[in-house]
């Protein structure tokens, strides 16, 4: 089994180190605050340079890509591979493939999208050379099953997954702003919540629909047109500020459906914005 | 059978005349646009007058409160029930009791949230006196089953509704918004749907935690505090604008979290915007 380092152990770095572990491969660790990592079944390093030394692949997952710039030691990774599971944009992972082919280091991207890492759920995505992927495939597998690679463009796991999050955190602004509606009319959590887990139930099929529509590249209006959007977005918008409260993200997405009517696009389905939204 | 009338034959008045016929109460269509409910099993009136005249029940379901008012004939209705499921703002809800008030008209407010009217799944609220909707109740029912009372407040059924659209719509300017960042990352949508839909499957249950944290009027940051949200979406911000794309839903909602953070909020979790976005 291939011997694997993990830098950082916050919680992510510890369930990585634990997954490589239980797949028996000898794991060495190494953490910047020490005194982390005395449970796991893993070889505690000293320094990180000591704990790259120990296996030709290093896996690291700190809180930021400062942080990743600060643990690494360019010398000791040299001839090795080079696996960050760090979160942060493309643009930063593609600036970290450059450093490390500058230090005749091997690099893979990576991201961890949702599930336990170890576990049957875990969704793992990986980009960068194909042949460095596929001689670290059974290794990886440790991580999660579900491991997919993505491309040669390291830069493209971290785009799936500020794709994912742009979805994510947009979506989560709308159900805190939702309560918060709700409340302001006299509404409680409790009156609320069903209809609104049932209305949320509605965005994968709608996904799917979406989906459809861009690689149609055809954005039929028959369920609803911006023009009917915008009707309702503006009863919503004199909800919001008669109710006094912030409609920053609401009239920002307002703005974005007017200028898709003013190009000519009012009788297209809202769809169209994934293609227009510029 | 009490008698019916309904004004406004679009999608949902068809909808709604049809289900009322189908639970046989004899039933009286009008619509602005002559020619319209010919394949009904309803009598079609010559005037909104006239049609009101019929039924001590009077749906009115067109377009938006301009049409309702353009439709309703005061005279004709005193002494009726007026029930508007016409979309729109609890204001604008209010402003119409008021006026049926001063007219001698009992009035209901309600909102069809979801599925198909007449169908097991749809899903309707009612707001009004409630002796006036207790005695159409059994009228009601041929609506959909799932007919709710939320309350004396005419104002409240479109105030669930409202909250339901903003969770709804800005979830949809996230979905969208996505797509449109993946294909500026070069990522179909094929590519990345399965993940998107797996992400936005994950909404119900925050949503169950946000409806918590706010019973409870607090809000850990165990999973996820509002300081490390704003750093994914400073990761996001700067791939929205390296690739050129608009980012005013997301600085929006990025300013929000920055305005919790600066009163003192930055270690509680996501869900203090649920009480806090003001
Ligand atoms: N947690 C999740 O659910 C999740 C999910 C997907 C992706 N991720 C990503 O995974 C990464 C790690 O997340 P996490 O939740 O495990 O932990 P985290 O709280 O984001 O980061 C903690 C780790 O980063 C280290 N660190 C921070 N600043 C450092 C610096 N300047 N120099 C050296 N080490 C530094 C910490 O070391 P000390 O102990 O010395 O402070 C600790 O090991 C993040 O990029 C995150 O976005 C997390
Ligand atoms: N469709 C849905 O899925 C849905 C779901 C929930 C709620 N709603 C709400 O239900 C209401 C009706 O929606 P809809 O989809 O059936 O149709 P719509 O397209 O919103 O409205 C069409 C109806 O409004 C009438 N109308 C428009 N302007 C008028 C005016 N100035 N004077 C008189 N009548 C006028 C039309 O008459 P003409 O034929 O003469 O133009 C027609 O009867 C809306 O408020 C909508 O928000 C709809």
């Amino acid at each position: 089994m291939t011997p694997v380092t993990v830098l950082g152990l916050g919680p992510m770095g510890r369930a990585i180190a634990t997954a490589l572990a239980a797949a028996d491969h000898p794991t060495t660790v190494w953490n910047r605050t020490p005194g982390k990592g005395n449970d796991l079944d893993a070889t505690i390093a000293g320094s990180a340079a000591e704990a790259i030394s120990a296996s030709p692949l290093v896996v690291v997952c700190v809180m930021n890509y400062e942080a990743v710039r600060a643990v690494l030691d360019a010398d000791a990774l040299k001839g090795r591979t080079l696996l960050n599971l760090t979160g942060g944009s493309p643009q930063q992972a593609r600036e970290m493939a450059e450093w490390a082919a500058e230090h005749g280091i091997d690099y893979l991207d990576g991201v961890i999208l949702n599930g336990v890492v170890g576990g049957p759920d875990a969704a793992l995505l990986y980009s960068g050379p194909s042949e460095v992927y596929r001689a670290h495939q059974p290794t990886l597998a440790a991580l999660g099953e579900n491991g997919t690679y993505v491309g040669e463009d390291p830069g493209r796991s971290a785009g799936f997954n500020m794709s994912l999050l742009d979805l994510f955190w947009t979506s989560m602004f709308g159900v805190v702003h939702a309560f918060r509606l709700a409340a302001a009319e006299n509404i409680s959590p409790a009156e609320v919540t069903g209809y609104a887990k049932a209305m949320a139930g509605m965005l994968p099929e709608l996904i799917d629909l979406v989906a459809e529509h861009v690689a149609a590249d055809s954005f039929p209006g028959d369920a609803s047109t911006l023009t009917s959007a915008a009707a309702i977005l503006d009863d919503l918008l004199d909800t919001v500020r008669a109710d006094n409260l912030d409609d920053g993200v609401l009239s920002a997405g307002r703005a974005t459906v007017q200028r898709a009517i003013e190009a000519g696009y009012g009788q297209e389905g809202f769809s169209r914005l994934a293609v227009l939204w510029a």
